[in-house]
């Protein structure tokens, strides 16, 4: 008995969703409303309450590195991480670098203005750069021919980023200056699980739109009281 | 060729020095000065400029996580990490758990003042109260009777909690409350390998009196700048 407590637009639940995709475990999905919290997802994440939560029979396990981990070491079909250990160290350090700076920078500046925007675009830009020479000379994805999975960890990059950048009137993905992240994003976009599993376009776009309004009038009652 | 390049006081260099002692592992320990970084460290280290690194032959690695996984991937002898899925799952929730909640909560307790330090102290209790649930029933250490991961990953509260709480003039690791942290940390610290690298206690003492006088200044800067 496998299931999977997600939110439709989450990266961080669609990465472990596309891994057990990948693998072929079948599982059953439960939409959880993250705005309104289930006893379910209190029960089951009691420390976070957050989103993905993974429950294979007794076992309950959550935050989406340690799932994909986890995913890897117990179905072993399809693996996600490459085999010797100084590649999974670098897969572990770009999941993580991409995490922790690239997603918090693009974020903050689609959601502010003036200095702040201008200083979170240029560190998001240089982000980038630094994943566009990791991806240089690689094949089709990061693991080579095969989805793996720090592809799996950026993903959100091929389907919320165009979001923000139109939100926020930016340009991060500039083709001309990240050809290799380019290309990488037609090959995830049209691998057969990721276009079955990806969120529609208009509804992502008025779900960012609002979390946009929200974040600014926080930052304006921060700001004034 | 093994190199461990780290600075004396660093909770992320001691758990990776503690890792290799465990495994028997010989390395050439290299002193870096973190506020005046040499060359070799942003040679190795160009993404971040932080310790610490490893380096094993032509592979570099950076992180503390992301080293001790490498470690216990390359040196199968005296396992760090659980052998069960579901147990190393559990041990990686945790740690991050740690490091996210604990360790951040506890600092701003020691560094803040009036109504900031007492949130964090509430939070960092809060958080320690979790770590105890996970302790209790275990044996000795986190894992078991051998000195495992999540052992590592928790050693700085043994070495900085009660020198923070000293500078912070605070109670963070109540015996009563956590009676497993307090056998744990005993355990701990009495572990041949532990006792033998761990800063002493004066230096460490002058090194934090110092570091929250600088938090104090670039605050003060902050809130009247």
């Amino acid at each position: 008995m496998i299931k999977l407590v997600g939110f439709w637009v989450s990266p961080f639940v669609l990465r472990v969703s596309w891994a057990l995709k990948l693998k072929g475990v079948e599982y059953e999905y439960i939409e959880e409303d993250v705005f309104n919290k289930s006893p379910l997802l209190l029960e089951l994440n009691p420390v976070h309450k957050k989103v993905p939560v993974l429950v294979h029979g007794h076992n309950v396990i959550v935050e989406s590195f340690v799932i994909l981990e986890y995913i890897d070491e117990t179905w072993k079909q399809y693996p996600l991480l490459p085999q010797e250990p100084y590649d999974r160290a670098n897969t572990r350090f770009w999941a993580k670098f991409a995490e922790e700076k690239l997603m918090r920078n693009s974020w903050t500046a689609m959601c502010s203005q003036g200095e702040e925007k201008k200083l979170c675009l240029q560190s998001a830009l240089e982000d980038l750069e630094k994943i566009e020479g990791e991806l240089k000379g690689k094949g089709k994805f990061f693991g080579g021919e095969n989805l793996g999975y720090l592809d799996l960890v950026l993903g959100w990059i091929t389907y919320l980023v165009p979001v923000w950048e139109e939100i926020g009137s930016m340009t991060i993905l500039d083709p001309v200056k990240f050809p290799c992240i380019t290309a990488w994003m037609q090959n995830f976009l049209n691998h057969p699980v990721i276009k079955e599993d990806l969120p529609p376009r208009e509804k992502v776009d008025a779900y960012f739109q609002n979390q946009r309004k929200e974040y600014a009038a926080r930052m304006g009652s921060t700001n004034t009281g």
